[in-house]
């Protein structure tokens, strides 16, 4: 599990990260850039992933039609996200079409057109995707309980809000474009065979003379969690529990993820075996560990015919509650297991590698590598998540429900 | 791109197929087993999935408790679906415990308790995922839609329908399992960094003495098309198109699947620039290339406002005429640049091609190799593709919408 990690900060700020995977001809990169859905003005959620669409309508000498094609030509498939802290445009391709990828995406950062009269026809793009989420109950759920356990900027919806939309005009692009698109807390990664210095020549001939400007994320405010019900006809209710858990920045993170993967990872998870297997309760049941930098939350949720509701939110407080009773060393071990086997499969990826080695950069300034994970989770015992688990009580749960009828939250805060 | 690819036939028909990856130290296999939807008895959709549940309730020395956690602790990560020819088990971990895994799925597949008093939680979970999917539109305009192109049995949902569950009883189960937990017409896939030779003693030991049974698939009939409207009330419209193309084992199929790529593959295609970016009328469009053993379908979606979904329709239909009235090099030569990138792409993940060889077995009786696709690829010109178009004309449409109204065809079959 070698692995070749490379990086450098230019003087005007750009982090460069590499990862060198010398048995891959594809190759993989991530620009994460600080314009994610917290910098947006207030009332105007939608302005980034605008921002996104607009920046690949025609950049440097080339119309968006131009544009398009030559990422084509290059064989780049590329795709564009929207966190709470970036806007992300990532991309694979071969990596020999690799360096010249680069002009190309130098342009988009440094040049774009971001043509005023196509701003209605990507705001209108937006707006039916956000539409049509609107009409599903899960997504839903997962976009409401980030927007109450996260207080704002941090948990509103990153791609955007439908009742926002009207108030977004083309200056707010424009402004956003300006904070963001600069090169400092700016991010670029790369996943391939090729050497930081292969590429290091081209990278800062098109962006050592980048600007930086300045830019901070807003602060996040803790968390206070409560019970919220959302009304919705359906046969089906949703259930979310959100509560704080230990970030990624934090020494403790292993930890918090193990506890998570024995409440949720495979077939013979807890949560699986207890809601969905011996009960039937429920058709999906699942945790996951969600992290900003500088803050988590263990993220719980199901899917339940209405009539069994009330029994699948009792059953999932029930095994929150009951983890810091114990914790057998055979559940620990499968842990293990699964972890490393999605390891050793993370180091085929060259986009997850890329993904992650810029994810690390920005939450930790370094990056941590498989190897160092993988000894890190073999040296974890059960008294180390116990002791977790005594460090992090249950508390804060933010609860929400999506359905027909409210339910009753039998847990005391 | 050299590929090593091994494969050889039991005496009792069981296909084994392996690829060898040397860099990778992830393995992936696939069993394909002759339980698709089509094999279920008629009225009896579900019957497929509830046996993929049940084969890892218990088999063996082991309950069904012991039998996860074993999986658990070979880091197995697994997965079953049900196509319309098979009953699929698939999974990811170590190669190092590759050979350990082997065993435990022998006994599933050879000795499965089928335990008839988990019966009704295998069918109710069946009941709720199933439910869950009536709510989706998206969801039900493709299964609607193919069931409408593929005549039955093998245009059924492959999941399952929710009418049929309750006339599902343990002995359809058991029926299925007996006719389908078979070696004739069963294949078993791996690709890891493991020789055939590795892995052939063990399976030989376990599988050699499994006796065959017969099967045969039903039919596929011609289909004939028409136009269908499910009634459904929402913001949106769904549009569906779909129209007979060369199937995989036709010499045709990479010039249908080439046509495909330039409807829709990646920002330039032409539905994304005409539907999409030049009059916005839907946030989603795209076509794909669904291919069954001996016929396949060109599968066209779109979602759109109701005030647009009639515009969207005859956009769609005027892009699909207009394919015959010529294609520019540079479609071809761009849909050749990302189909390469894809390639390079695939031969980095182990249960990409754990599946792909699988398929290929298959519907093929050979594997093919990514370095012959690449050729094949490369040769294609454009009279190459506009020859396909005249042998495979616009015809049989089958047209599909779900939305509050119905629309109004302009097109003549």
């Amino acid at each position: 599990m070698q692995q070749q990690i490379e990086s450098i900060v230019l003087p005007n700020g750009l982090a460069i990260v590499s990862e060198r995977m010398p048995d891959t001809r594809a190759a993989a990169f991530c620009w994460l850039l600080p314009g994610g859905s917290v910098y947006q003005q207030p009332g105007k959620a939608g302005t980034s992933t605008i921002l996104a669409d607009l920046l690949f309508r025609g950049a440097g000498q080339r119309s968006g039609r131009e544009l398009l094609g030559q990422l084509s030509l290059l064989g780049v498939q590329n795709e564009e996200s929207i966190t709470p802290a970036h806007l992300v445009l990532s991309g694979v391709t071969q990596a020999r079409n690799l360096v010249e990828t680069l002009p190309v995406y130098a342009d988009i950062l440094r040049r774009p057109h971001l043509p005023e009269e196509e701003f209605d026809a990507a705001r209108s793009g937006l707006e039916m995707t956000l539409a049509s989420n609107e009409d599903d109950p899960r997504q839903k759920l997962t976009l409401e309980l980030r927007r109450r356990t996260y207080p704002a900027p941090w948990g509103i919806p990153a791609d955007g809000e439908l009742a926002d939309l009207p108030a977004i005009d083309m200056d707010d692009v424009r402004q956003l474009a300006k904070s963001s698109l600069q090169p400092h807390q700016a991010i670029f990664s790369v996943a391939s065979s090729l050497a930081l210095n292969d590429l290091l020549p081209t990278l800062e001939k098109l962006l050592g003379d980048w600007q930086p400007g300045e830019i901070t994320a807003p602060p996040l405010p803790p968390t206070t969690g409560g019970y919220d019900h959302l009304t919705h006809e359906s046969q089906q209710t949703q259930i979310g529990i959100a509560y704080p858990a230990a970030d990624s920045t934090h020494p403790d993170y292993l930890k918090a993820w193990a506890i998570v993967s024995i409440l949720s990872g495979g077939m013979s998870s807890r949560l699986f075996t207890e809601v969905r297997e011996k009960r039937g309760l429920c058709y999906s049941v699942s945790a996951n560990l969600h992290s900003l930098k500088g803050a988590a939350r263990v993220i719980c949720s199901a899917s339940s015919q209405n009539e069994r509701a009330q029994e699948t939110l009792d059953v999932l407080l029930a095994e929150l509650q009951r983890l810091k009773l114990g914790i057998a060393g055979e559940e620990l071990a499968r842990c293990k297991a699964l972890a490393k086997s999605s390891l050793v499969m993370a180091q085929d990826s060259t986009s997850s590698r890329a993904a992650s080695i810029a994810r690390d950069w920005y939450q930790l300034g370094y990056v941590r590598t498989l190897q160092s994970l993988k000894q890190q989770i073999e040296d974890l015992t059960v008294s180390d998540l116990l002791a977790y688990l005594d460090r992090w009580p249950l508390a804060n749960l933010q609860i929400l429900t999506v359905g027909p009828q409210p339910l009753v939250i039998h847990f005391n805060q």
